[in-house]
């Protein structure tokens, strides 16, 4: 079965040093929401957090010596699925976001950790489990 | 820019009422890896709770009309991006689900919010934000 996506978007930055992880990053950028969705941007809003779910685009092949991976803040080999390396069997990642503000076809996003010209493939409500 | 992906495994399931969210769900399930990434499944462990990430394969094709949908349990309509709905633009599912047991290939979980035969795209490990 394959599966096939197009991106609702891309992100950009003007920063160099990307955090490796959102939940230790205080870096900003924004997502361009390719203007077909704008009508879907309604309701977010400057404060709220987001789940942003995007693609690895610069990430090599994915392959079987990377089943497991030792991040480089823990001193260990660990299972891809248990940390949040970006060379992973399918190349999505995820971040929480805040939302910083909104205007057209652009939400601003503090926190980040994608690198410019990510491409987005979809953005959802923040829930805590 | 078309992105591919092929699923790391699927979900199954007995329960036949499906809960529209994982988190007000107390379903279980189980999600079968493919063999060939077992390996990346060490650290999965009883007890914890994993990010899931899925395919709606079930869903119809998005359209234009969909940029606004009126959620179940909400009365007004919403952008698709500040709502959970199985209809969006890119057809990705996001669950946080408890892991209640592992065994070879199979990872049990609780509060489950997907349909049986669903497509599983990658694990992560949960992250409060």
């Amino acid at each position: 079965m394959k599966i096939t996506m197009n991106p609702i978007g891309y992100f950009h930055t003007d920063e160099t040093e990307i955090p490796r992880h959102w939940s230790i990053s205080d870096e900003r950028g924004w997502i361009e929401i390719d203007p077909q969705y704008i009508e879907g941007m309604k309701h977010i809003r400057a404060g709220q957090q987001i789940v942003v779910i995007f693609y690895f685009h610069r990430s090599d092949a994915f392959t079987k010596d990377l089943l497991v991976q030792t991040p480089p803040h823990k001193g260990r080999k660990m299972g891809v699925f248990s940390i949040c390396s970006p060379r992973r069997p399918n190349p999505v990642g995820l971040s929480v976001l805040e939302v910083t503000g909104v205007r057209v076809n652009r939400i601003d996003v503090n926190h980040i950790d994608m690198i410019d010209g990510t491409p987005i493939l979809d953005i959802k409500p923040y829930i805590a489990a």
